[in-house]
């Protein structure tokens, strides 16, 4: 399988574009990276937004790093979007996902990728209002797709998350979107993350990475990598103790036909962790897996 | 003392501004909010975001239930902001902290508050750097007090956070943030989080809520309330087993003489949680709160 690595682990810790770049590289061995907005508000205002994401890129070009993304992360998780309630948030929402866009398409990256949000609890509970909402979500998405044609990208990625309010949380949810999503104006592809695949609670015996592999395999654009139990959505390093092996890792991505997709590692940490904890799990978890899946 | 509601708990969840009123008007039985930037994105454009912002504003007002301020929430606070190595992020920040104010200001709320942000793994290593964060950061929190002013606000208040690489984390460096601020064009106050200043990892024996309320007293402008274990910043409502006793904050309360500052139980949820669970324990937690401590 190809392994790959979110920048996620950085936010709020290692800032300096040249020395995680050079950390990235060397230390954890990728040379091929997903961008976070976590790192870079795609709210920013352009002049300083753009200022920032080029010496991104150009620390990065000069390590010999890829970067092939940019992702929504914890901030931009934080808001319902297209999927909200309110008209005027699922306009700014819109707004939101053309300015990240305009920032992968300013670093150079070829894929701009998201979860698209989040229902209320009312939405949610009427069938016909969540129809309405996942309905209004495809066309924000046709409209990105067209877009992102416009600035130069080649995919959009959309996140299957673990909860019954968003659109995909299950395989089968999955496919049909990925399905009423056919002739976007670039593709529009699907990102399945193991933890919120084998997220216990919400899918039962759906909670199965094979299953999601198997179901969703041609519409896979890339994949997060995680730690976890099972009982909450982790985003744990591998020196913790979790379902996630490696021999399940080769086999359940090679039975699918999938070693040719990206598998971006993705941890995300406490704020209050220490900074050289967690840069030591990182760098754990990379020769690790590293050493068992190369 | 005077207990209200941070309305974190409703992020993604109960989104509809009357229900969201009503709920914590009937069900919560608090007539004092702090709204959280987690609901609107100060960055949203203002012809989306204050229509929002007006909704919220006549909904609570409808209610009878004061929205006191606007604060930061989770999104805000992955990002580096004020304290940020590279001047482009700090001047973004600024830009965004203004914004924050003109959405308080739509609010009618007389508060905005926020951590200042956090410095890179190398900045907050190096003494002359944390100097130099540190300095820069007061000249812009001075600026926005500025701002504030004129915009009718009359307050603006700094949370205190469980980081060594964010200012303030401790007791003391609370009360020197605080008198580094004397003479702000309106008054800048300190917040402390119990579950911020009981983090006993960072803080060890100064992780004592009677030291952090003795000593920062005359600086404290409103409290951030939550269950913890000193292990982590959980912000867990009060169904989960903790260290944070109705003795220890009558008798700590009343001990500084703070019965009169406000202090909003702030339960920060996990994404994945199911919204009837969430719903409990916010309204269980409530009803214990108001039985003991009113």
């Amino acid at each position: 399988m190809k392994l790959g690595l979110n920048l996620s682990f950085a936010v709020k810790r290692f800032l300096e574009p040249e020395k995680l770049a050079h950390m990235c590289r060397h230390d954890f061995g990728t040379d091929h990276v997903q961008f976070t907005w976590d790192l870079i508000d795609p709210w920013w205002p352009e002049e300083l937004r753009d200022v920032l994401a080029i010496r991104y890129k150009e620390a990065f070009a000069e390590e010999g790093v890829h970067i092939d993304a940019t992702f929504g992360g914890l901030a931009s998780y934080s808001y319902a979007h297209l999927l909200a309630p309110a008209k005027e948030q699922r306009e700014a929402a819109f707004l939101f996902f053309k300015r990240a866009i305009d920032l992968t398409a300013v670093m150079g990256a070829k894929v701009m990728g998201t979860p698209v949000g989040g229902m209320s609890y009312d939405d949610a509970r009427c069938p016909a209002r969540r129809e309405e909402r996942y309905k209004e979500m495809l066309g924000y998405v046709r409209r990105l797709a067209s877009y992102g044609k416009e600035k130069g990208l080649e995919e959009i990625h959309i996140e299957a998350t673990p909860l019954i309010t968003e659109f995909p949380h299950s395989p089968e949810v999955s496919v049909k979107m990925m399905k009423d999503l056919e002739g976007t104006d670039i593709p529009v592809k699907l990102l399945v993350d193991w933890g919120h695949a084998l997220y216990e609670p919400l899918l039962k015996e759906e909670a199965d990475i094979k299953l999601w592999f198997d179901t969703c395999a041609p519409y896979i654009g890339s994949i997060h990598l995680q730690q976890t139990d099972g009982q909450w959505d982790r985003h744990w390093d591998f020196t913790k103790e979790g379902i996630v092996t490696p021999e399940l890792i080769r086999r359940t991505t090679a039975g699918a036909g999938l070693e040719d997709v990206m598998q971006y590692l993705e941890v995300v940490t406490i704020f209050e962790d220490d900074d050289d904890a967690v840069y030591d799990g990182m760098k754990k978890t990379m020769d690790y897996l590293h050493r068992e899946l190369d």
